[in-house]
């Protein structure tokens, strides 16, 4: 889930991991590992497209013509983050799923330097980027549902469980606590997270029913 | 919980609500109404010190001797919010305490004009306003401490049970869907993030013991 990894629309990182595409993709590629280069150096204050522009060795004009803003050139970082083939963990069971998603997002929010607690942040200043942001979350969520389909399919789910609410409460809690409340990092959170959810899911409080849900 | 509504630091408001105290007291408390007010209606890019000043019917100088800047009123806002009787709900049942305070962080989190929204999204531009945010935050888990040790009481919950991870497990999806998600406002989200942590905790997931809770 590291942004500054993933490679440009429409095409698939060959086995050598070399860039892959034309000119424009390579100018593309170039511009958003600077981004996330300066993101990561000064923050989104330090953030100007001059500085991305002399980083990534382009024209100033390009970025200004192709990305518009701090703002756009965020929004793409955030968008070519969801270009990749990424997909859950799937060790044969929705606690350890769900421990092994978290480890990657804790992994994620706690790194150095913090270029996915500062994609956050910037999520603040700039719509763009809080758009785009949104996008990028939504497709985790939506590509984390199949840990909840195979739950179901071994029997550990009813039928009828709430997929996104269930990987929502797992994940909360990191985020919550990462992001929010800013505590320190405990490596006991991503399992402890994930064990709540698997427990209140065995429990039945994410099953679907035509009562069910309804305050 | 909202910060407009406070009295000043180590008074209680009479009866009445007229805002106590003399004159430094007035001063502060029109001051952080007017701080409200200004980033209810311009958010955190349209608020000044000059604006702050001239709502609240106070000089310039005296704004900007006691609160210095803008991060700075921001801090003052969220520590007065703190210095308020407020207690947590107590319904007699966990699940249901548990509902109704998501039910005031739900309804903080989508009130109009968005202040708590925009205390957050200050938090993120200013250190000073995000250290008050942590403040107000480790203040608000910490009073509802007592619905846990309530719970554990009345046989709900076992003996040592981790009231902060009951806690924040309880609060977390709304945070995380209002806040950093921005999904649509569902009224049911209060009472399922309520009953999700309610049903971990009586199947033992905020068990503290010399093993548990390591990974």
């Amino acid at each position: 889930m590291n942004p500054a990894d993933q490679g440009p629309e429409g095409t698939r990182p060959p086995p050598t991991r070399r860039r892959p595409g034309g000119r424009t993709a390579r100018i593309r590629q170039q511009v958003l590992d600077a981004v996330v280069a300066e993101l990561g150096e000064h923050g989104y204050d330090g953030l100007t497209t001059d500085a991305v522009a002399a980083r990534a060795g382009v024209h100033r004009t390009t970025v200004y013509r192709r990305w518009g803003d701090v703002g756009g050139l965020l929004a793409d970082v955030l968008d070519a983050a969801s270009d990749d083939d990424w997909q859950p963990p799937d060790t044969g069971s929705l606690e350890r799923d769900l421990a092994a998603l978290n480890q990657e997002i804790y992994a994620a929010l706690t790194a150095q330097p913090p270029i996915m607690a500062a994609l956050i942040a910037a999520s603040f200043r700039s719509e763009k980027a809080a758009q785009a942001q949104q996008r990028l979350w939504e497709d985790r969520y939506a590509r984390c549902e199949i840990i909840v389909s195979r739950a179901v399919q071994h029997g550990e789910l009813p039928p009828h469980t709430d997929a996104r609410q269930l990987l929502i409460a797992a994940t909360a809690p990191l985020y919550h606590q990462l992001v929010l409340l800013r505590t320190a990092p405990d490596p006991r959170l991503p399992g402890h997270a994930a064990r709540t959810a698997a427990l209140a899911a065995a429990a039945g409080s994410f099953a679907k029913s035509p009562s069910a849900g309804h305050a």
